[in-house]
């Protein structure tokens, strides 16, 4: 297997680490500094983009948010028609929305700081770590079942997602903890020097990475307005509780049944295995696993089989256990027997 | 050396045993259910509230935020002339307000989880942590200056501040902390089930003792208040910049600055000596300590010998080495020669 790894910083080195050491993969790297990631042992050889990908089997773009539209559209032209194309950028909407080659699977690990250099790469950099991937109604399926079995391979846990769910679900959960950050070391910065320990685990991202964060702010803009106008509206009606002199133990309560919730979800469990047959077109795929993911049905494995004569394709997929019987009713509204 | 513990959970129970095994002291506790205190060596033995304090050194009350004013008032009323009566909640306002004892000094040490009870009691609890102490015009120079020897043999760095700034600061690094925790985990709940590392920083503290941050909330409502209403200008102005279609880099760059700042003020570094003749009558060792706080110089280290006929007393205080030029200005302002 070869695999092109178009920016050699923390994650495109740790991507090309991971395949090397794991996946025995020939890794080809393209960065205008690949010394590092040379050093690092993370890619065979450095080259530029048209070397990179030529007779690649995946191509990894690892550059920063603003520059992900025109590197991901450079390496979908220099690839070839069998080579799928998927970036790690935290926004995905707006690299999506430019795309329609159905060889490209919009991709981001939850892994790994946002800077950090390829020296700082590791191969067990995606472990078990959730990899969302965002495919749409022109990717392959082929191309989706190939990079869901690659990042399995890698250690991660592929999870399918909409492009705009994502979108969201960052602003929540990454983006606006930054801005929090932020703005709790702004007010902090007039005050006394001193740190609880809620305040330095709540300010450990503040300032981080300028020019990368602020093309993310602005990447998701949208989402994270929206993301920021809750947050807003739940410190007002704190203040609200606040001056009306109510009990707050029920208000803290709920936060800790939120959060238990949260963990709880986030852990593994048993698998069920569902076997479809599906026809051969683009989109179908990406259409199963975004149909099971809008539920909350995550597919922890999935594996296609092409018929002979390539009209139909066997498809396998592992799911929680317990969610089977819903997932075999929604694959039954999509026309599919399983 | 005798000290009374009152309240001998996580921290109680810490102070119990760093006095134990680094000052040799001993050590009675008083609490309803003192057994996880003595099966952990925190205390020697337990007993009421008048006997714990009897003949005791140092009295440090360590209930709930909730039920400081009548226990410092009870350890107070039980209390011998010559013993220092100390607490170590995280609000001070209200205990301080309470009281106009010159044995008392209200207290705070930044270590240690709310919760956890004493069997997760440490002797190091304290070691390098800053402990603040909140002094009034009725304080006792001399029991202050016992105080803070005393906190500072517990491994602590003692920190004189006025009750009020205290709890301004506990508002933005403590409170509002917990808050935007609370506030996060509620705008994930109805999301996708994962966690960035940021997110799960940000929310470690989420439901954090409900009971007892309830009344931690209450009792520093108007500073918190003024917190969140500081927070919501921080996020609106985002919103504004996001609108506006701002470059944020500047503005994550000036984030980066706060918290490099915060962290090199928090770090130690040389000392200087200063010599001070005092006049013997209560508040004047609280007024210095207060005074010197208030233009950001604390002191690491005080002693304070009385004279003879008791008339006046020579304090010895260490300052960071390059602020004892302005101290000894402040200390002429009040009329003391250095």
């Amino acid at each position: 297997m070869k695999l092109a790894v178009v920016g050699t910083g923390l994650i495109g080195a740790s991507v090309g680490l991971a395949a090397r050491e794991r996946l025995g993969a020939e890794v080809v790297g393209c960065d205008l500094d690949p010394a590092a990631a040379l050093d690092a042992g993370a890619i065979d050889r450095a080259t530029s983009l048209d070397e990179a990908v030529d007779a690649a089997d995946a191509c990894f773009v690892c550059v920063p948010v603003g520059a992900l539209v025109e590197t991901v559209e450079a390496a979908l032209k220099a690839a070839p028609a069998q080579c799928v194309v998927t970036d790690v950028g935290s926004v995905k909407t707006p690299v999506v929305a430019a795309t329609s080659d159905e060889r490209f699977v919009g991709g981001h690990p939850l892994a790994g700081a946002e800077a950090g250099g390829a020296a700082a790469a590791r191969a067990d950099m995606f472990e078990g770590a959730t990899w969302f991937l965002t495919p749409t109604g022109a990717t392959s399926g082929i191309q989706l079942e190939k990079l869901h079995g690659l990042l399995g391979g890698l250690g991660a846990r592929p999870t399918v997602i909409e492009a705009d769910a994502h979108d969201r679900a960052m602003a929540v959960v990454s983006h606006l903890p930054h801005v929090l950050a932020n703005v709790l070391v702004g007010l902090a910065a007039s005050g006394l020097p001193v740190m609880g320990p809620s305040f330095r685990d709540a300010t450990r991202v503040a300032g981080a990475n300028p020019p990368l964060w602020a093309e993310i702010y602005a990447a998701n803009a949208t989402a994270l307005d929206d993301a920021l106008a809750q947050a807003i509206d739940g410190l007002s009606a704190m203040r609200e509780r606040l001056a009306a002199g109510e009990s707050l133990e029920e208000w803290q309560s709920r936060a800790a049944l939120a959060r238990d919730a949260l963990r709880a979800a986030g852990a593994g469990g048993d698998l069920a295995e569902l076997h479809v047959v599906v026809p051969n077109r683009p989109g179908v795929i990406a259409d199963i696993a975004l149909t099971l993911a809008r539920e909350g049905i995550n597919i922890a494995d999935m594996s296609l089989a092409p018929s002979v004569d390539m009209a139909t394709g066997s498809l396998d997929l592992s799911v929680p256990a317990g969610s089977e019987t819903r997932a075999r009713e929604l694959l039954a509204e999509l026309g599919l027997a399983s």
